[in-house]
C-alpha cells in the first residue's frame, strides 16, 4: 500500500505544527507508521538553508534556498517514506511557496509552480489542511503581543496577501481542506486527524 | 553606454581565475571600470551556498543552491555594475550549471534553461570564455599530482562529460570563444584579453 502525504499550510501562528504533531500521536497510536517533517529543516542542508534565510535575500533567492530544502526532504525523506507504506505529515511544503513567495513577494505563480515541479520531481501531497487564522491574531499569537505591535504588524499587509493567496489555492484545488484554525487547539487537531483519517480510508490515492 | 559581461567558463585547472584576474589588470590599465566576480561566492548568500556546497546534495538540490548565489550576485552586484557601464568579468556563470549539473550530472539542459533564466532575470552574458584543457592535465594542475592519483581521477569520467558538455554548448552559441587552456598563462590571458577587447569595440551589445 503506498503512503499517503500530507502538508500542513497556514500563515504564522495558525498551529501548524502543534495539529501535525498531534495528528502524529493519533495516528500512532492507531497503528500506523507516521514521518513528521518540517519544512525547511529536517536534513543537514534544511538546517544550512535555515542560516541562508537570515540574511536578507532577494525574492528569487530567497525561494531558490527554499527549493534546496525541499529537493532534499523529497529525495531523501518523503519519497522513501511513502515507497515504504509510511504516512507523511510536513509542515508547510510546496503551498506555502505558492502563498509566500507568489501572492505574497509577487513572483509569478506559473514560474513558482513550474520550479517547484523540477525541485519535487513532480511529488505533491495527497492532502492539504490549511489552518485559516485571521493574519493579525495569527502574528499575535506568535509573536506575543508587545514584539506584534512593535515588529510583526509592520508587515500585517505581506500577511494579508499570503492568506487571501491561500484562500485562493484553496479554492481551486479538490485536496486542500480549510480549517478553522481559531477553534481551540484540540479541536483543531480533531478536525486535522478526521481529514487525514478520510483521506486514508476514503479515497483513492494516486500518489 | 552599457556596461560589457564576461563569464569565463572550463573545467577545473583551466585557468579561469588567474586569466580573469589578469584581464580585469589590463581593461583597468586601459582606463576601464572592471568588477570582478566569481560564483558561488562574492555576496554574504553566496558565502552561506560554499558551505552548502560541502554537504553531500542531491543534484536537484545541488542545482538550486547554485541559483540562490547566482539570483543574489545578478541582482545586487552585476545588474548594477552593468547597469553603470561597467565591465563585469565573472568566474563562471550559467555556462557551469549546463556543463556541470547538465552533462555532467545528468540533469535535463532545457530545465536547467529556464530555471537559470528564472534565477538570472534573463540576465546572459555578452561573452564567454571558454578555457578549454583535457580534464585529466586539468585534474592533475588543480590537485596537484598525488592527490589527482588518489582522489580526483576518481571522477574524471564525470570531468569527461563535462568537457564534452562544454564543447556542446561552445559550437552552438556565436557568444562563446574557446581558448586554448595548455597554453602558458600569459599566453592565455593575452587572447583573453584580445578577445574581450574585440567585444567591447567591435560588436554591438544587446545588453
Amino acid at each position: 500500500m503506498p503512503g499517503l502525504f500530507v502538508a500542513f499550510e497556514g500563515g504564522e501562528g495558525s498551529g501548524k505544527s502543534t495539529a501535525a504533531t498531534a495528528v502524529a500521536e493519533t495516528l500512532r497510536a492507531a497503528g500506523h507508521e507516521v514521518v513528521l517533517c518540517r519544512e525547511p529543516g529536517g536534513t543537514p542542508a534544511g538546517e544550512e538553508v535555515r542560516r541562508l534565510l537570515h540574511l536578507d535575500l532577494t525574492p528569487r533567492a530567497e525561494l531558490f534556498a527554499f527549493l534546496v530544502a525541499r529537493a532534499e526532504m523529497v529525495d531523501r525523506i518523503i519519497r522513501p517514506a511513502l515507497d515504504r507504506g509510511t504516512i507523511v505529515l510536513c509542515d508547510r511544503f510546496e503551498g506555502s511557496t505558492f502563498a509566500y513567495q507568489g501572492f505574497g513577494r509577487g513572483l509569478p505563480i506559473a514560474s513558482l509552480r513550474s520550479l517547484n515541479a523540477f525541485a519535487t520531481a513532480g511529488l505533491s501531497p495527497n492532502l492539504v489542511l490549511l489552518l485559516e487564522i485571521d493574519p493579525e491574531i495569527g502574528l499575535r499569537r506568535k509573536l506575543g503581543e508587545e514584539e506584534a505591535i512593535r515588529t510583526g504588524l509592520e508587515s500585517l499587509e505581506f500577511h494579508r496577501r499570503v492568506f487571501e493567496g491561500y484562500r485562493s489555492l484553496a479554492g481551486k484545488d479538490r485536496r486542500w481542506r480549510t480549517i478553522d484554525a481559531s477553534l481551540p487547539a484540540g479541536e483543531v487537531a480533531h478536525l486535522a486527524s478526521r481529514a487525514v483519517e478520510d483521506a486514508l480510508y476514503r479515497t483513492p490515492r494516486p500518489v
